[in-house]
């Protein structure tokens, strides 16, 4: 089998060429006479490879002088605990509720003070962004804590909330990278690498300096404070070496694209091919509200189960994979990353229309 | 360059085949048109590559029924706090200091409860093993901690110390995989991929299943609990993918090797290449207590620095790096892991010969 279309959820589809690149210097980096698994992190030749990526991805999301940028291990989940050990000061935390992550990061912040879920969608399945104009935030609150892209459900935030000057946190996991931001809006961005940056084991954060607290609870263990990375580089232990490096080739083939103007422009290109079949579309359905559509996890579904199977298993033997959804959701989900070519989506269109006119009425 | 002899303390050398089965896998992992770093977790294709490691590895290790294998994210400085905040019940642990590593364990540990620095070689720079056979353990102690392979100084327990029955956890991140053990000598085993096993990024915790407890104190952060993994067969978030593909990697091969017997033996045969010319050098000698000398970490001199430094740049020079000792010992270390071919081993005392010819007395 030639490579597929993977429109899995993540760990994600990666960048051919860049897969080119880490495939021809596995055995031998720029003539090192070694691999970068079997680099030193302390040596010369490594902290270049550290230090390029971290420059990438400052100028990719012009990210200010003060901010850090930290790269660490753990996934979202230990972002989880780690937000609430470095940031609460008060003892008290906004969390919005707009899927099953954004309620485990609350869930993981009621060990360590007072955490609000100020709203959620649970209601309707997280099909939906809370409306965010009336919401009243603790006066103490140490930040606001949202999942900006709803990977199960296919939502994302078109705007953000006014904290009223309270740390936005955003766990960015699903899209990061994949628009331009401002960086300045957010005390703390954190986001898995494995959807939309680079192979699952890297997490990257960037989190405003005077967030970045030192007189934390005595007993936080060593590897969870955010001002030990930040003082050591990322480099207080022996951090995932490759995983950085594939992050670093990521960024520079965004570089190389024009950067996240142009990314955004691709992706709204590929998400509106996939939008504009499904709104026209009289045996498929897109399952979230229209204004909070995400352009990263497209959710859909027909109304029988029996088609819905038939449709991911037949789209898997012509080539297009991971496509079932989570099964809190049902259905179809397409996971259609920055580095998922309008090529797959255009292909799966094609056969979403074949299908339709095979078994629609 | 071609490839060197890389003689790095970790992230260290890899077995060049499988860097290059990597490499031939990167674009289309055994026809299954995707990268291993793009897979899904979630995915059969996935599970059969972390259930064959976990497999691989409990046959390596005759790892018993009664043990968990977890891979983790974090490196063995996370296990520094994740033992204490696990294992602890009537918060005393016992630890031998022997390096600075073993240090940092024991320092992390006092965060969490009452630990004793049983012993320590800390007067003579951690160049030796203490005397394990008149030591007093604490007879209400959770654990005993010890450092199996001091990776600065390079020495090893050629034996164990005996703990009357309190659980035994052994940092193995240098020795692992070096030679059989006998699992059931301990409670748990820790180990940084990056020296004996794989890229850096992924960390292996071996626990007896009656120590990993569900009890512990609640503000104990979801990623480092030992039971959460252990429940979840290492995927209660996403696992670091691609690392533990490559410690699989490395199990095949080192079975295909014929298993840790044949590994041990090509091991001591590196090791004994070296010391046993060390031990006849007139200009060059080894810096530990002869009966504690690793067979992983080769630390050496001679009393010039000056010779010291033109010896590693012109072995360098030669394609054999990362010989300069850490600063504290000074002088050189030669890290001949498993994958350190013995040809490596033999061009370094060959030089170490001419170099002595040129500018010993």
């Amino acid at each position: 089998m030639k490579r597929v279309y993977n429109f899995s959820a993540g760990p994600a589809t990666l960048p051919e060429k860049v897969l080119e690149v880490a495939a021809n210097e596995m055995l031998n980096y720029e003539n090192s006479g070694m691999s970068v698994m079997e680099m030193s992190h302390r040596s010369k030749v490594y902290q270049q490879i550290i230090d390029d990526a971290e420059k990438d991805l400052r100028t990719l999301l012009n990210i200010p002088d003060n901010y850090k940028v930290l790269f660490l291990q753990g996934g979202a989940t230990t972002q989880f605990s780690m937000v609430p050990m470095n940031l609460l000061k008060n003892g008290v935390a906004d969390y919005l509720i707009t899927g099953s992550w954004a309620k485990k990061a609350y869930e993981e912040g009621l060990k360590y003070g007072r955490m609000n879920a100020v709203t959620s969608s649970a209601d309707k399945t997280f099909s939906y962004i809370p409306d965010l104009t009336n919401l009243t935030f603790s006066p103490d609150a140490d930040y606001v804590h949202i999942c900006d892209n709803n990977t199960i459900y296919g939502t994302v935030y078109h705007e953000l909330p006014d904290t009223k000057g309270i740390p936005l946190v955003s766990d960015m996991s699903s899209s990061i990278l994949s628009k331009p931001i401002d960086i300045t809006q957010y005390g703390l961005i954190y986001a898995g690498a494995q959807k939309n940056i680079g192979p699952a084991g890297t997490t990257i954060v960037i989190v405003r300096e005077d967030l970045i607290r030192e007189d934390l609870r005595p007993d936080t263990p060593i590897m969870l404070r955010y001002d030990i990375h930040a003082k050591n580089g990322s480099m207080y232990n022996t951090p995932p070496t490759y995983g950085i490096y594939m992050c670093g080739l990521v960024f520079k083939h965004l570089l190389e694209l024009g950067g996240l103007e142009k990314v955004y422009e691709h992706n709204l290109k590929k998400a509106n091919i996939l939008y504009d079949y499904l709104d026209q579309s009289q045996l498929f359905y897109g399952t979230v509200n229209k204004n909070d559509r995400s352009i990263m996890n497209v959710c859909f579904k027909s109304d029988s189960d029996e088609l819905n199977d038939l449709f991911i298993k037949e789209a898997a033997a012509l080539g297009m994979v991971n496509l079932k959804g989570h099964r809190s959701v049902g259905g179809m989900r397409a996971s259609i990353y920055n580095a998922m070519p309008i090529e797959g989506v255009q292909a799966l269109v094609d056969f979403m229309r074949a299908f339709e006119e095979k078994h629609g009425k």
